[in-house]
């Protein structure tokens, strides 16, 4: 059992912030952050707080001042590195407002370095709120310890997006005619995940999906899943068939 | 492709009903079963519907008779017999209302044959709505296709779970200090996954599922999940690797 280190403790609070961190620097926060630490979390000066930028890492600061509307910490210490993503998109056509939410959060947390938001024939839902999507995202950030916010791109056309495909990166979709086991099908290597909306994806749609020459089509099981549990199953296989889940064949 | 039958169309209602279903039977259905048929779905006399008992498998009905709150069917053929369920319990403690029902729902759709409460130490929510989790996985059969319903078993302590744990199956459990590759640590067979409270299991608890013959440490990679990100996770990887979604060397 490794040793967990006495400081900071467990239950230290974990914040992005949308500044650059580095040594020595003073950060100011205010608004729903400097809420949260001083009002839901009640820190006094000298409590610690670990924060992360996105693009330095992961810091230990400790609460300087605590003013009405702002807290001002200070950094102490660099804890780790911004981390190493597993190379893999997910692109998910929005389903409804609750199920996508779901999707953005779970797609940090199961690890994934890009969201892509597609469109498709069948898709309901075309105005989506990404500042919500991202809102979940950094809260699932916070609460499962990355480093990296996955990015989250702009929504996409699906044919767009199958034009310009990138020739290195397999196209992993679930296929409804069958398809191969999972864990077999998936080689290391840059890969996306591609989900389609509840209705399904057209004959043509389908077709040009099954063209692409870097397409995998895979099986999911007998039974028939929702898009937010096709997200799930299908990113996990990923994560331990090629990804950083610790298979180590794929590393 | 293998060729779609034209009869009944996809977009036949399918529903469970809590009677014997059989050839030539008629079924009688009011309440929300009723107005869902003729309220929601605004179906005539002659129209399809598939129904299934969690007994005999699905059987293809016609509506025949429409009242204000009821609505007659007759049943015209065996479409399916009950299937076969993997072997996979899963032991969930109990999280706060929207993710339990969540994971009732995945539990269904994801192909658990039996989910089992489980009280721990760090348990919070302790009263269970046994009728809303069993709601909730009766619609996820009814939209993912399955014929035979999860076992809802009574909510248990996780000592006497322990205490009584059945000598052929296998507990897997993820294990916060390491663990196996999932994947390779799981073998054809019984088993169970065991998903712990947001505050995880006491040092007290994991020696004692430590300590049992059956338990199989895993694990699902460096971020730290949510009960419901694990729970799907698990089950996922389990089916792919053990299950009945298509990996050969398990069949």
């Amino acid at each position: 059992m490794p040793a967990t280190p006495a400081w900071p403790p467990a239950s230290t609070p974990r914040l992005f912030v949308d500044q650059p961190l580095g040594p020595d620097a003073t950060i100011l926060l205010d608004g729903p952050a400097a809420h949260y630490l001083t009002g839901v979390m009640r820190l006094k000066p000298g409590a610690p707080v670990k924060l992360f930028d996105d693009v330095s890492g992961e810091w230990l600061a400790e609460v300087r001042d605590v003013a009405k509307r702002s807290v001002t910490l200070g950094i102490s210490a660099h804890l780790r590195p911004r981390e190493a993503v597993p190379d893999l998109w997910l692109l998910a056509a929005p389903i409804k407002k609750g199920r996508i939410d779901w999707v953005a959060e779970k797609s940090c947390e199961l690890g994934v370095a890009r969201l892509m938001p597609v469109l498709t024939q069948r898709t309901i839902v075309d105005r989506l709120n990404l500042e919500r999507l991202r809102a979940h995202m950094i809260e699932a950030a916070e609460q499962c310890g990355r480093t990296a916010l996955p990015e989250l791109h702009e929504p996409i056309k699906l044919d767009a997006a199958l034009r310009d495909w990138p020739a290195g990166r397999a196209l992993i979709f679930a296929d409804e005619n069958g398809g191969a086991p999972f864990i077999e099908a998936v080689k290391p290597g840059p890969a996306a995940i591609l989900i389609g909306p509840e209705g399904g994806f057209t004959a043509e749609e389908r077709a040009a999906i099954r063209a692409l020459p870097q397409a995998v089509g895979v099986s999911l099981g007998p039974r028939i899943l929702r898009a937010d549990t096709a997200m799930a199953a299908a990113v996990s296989l990923w994560m331990a068939a090629a990804g950083d889940w610790g298979a180590p064949s794929a590393q």
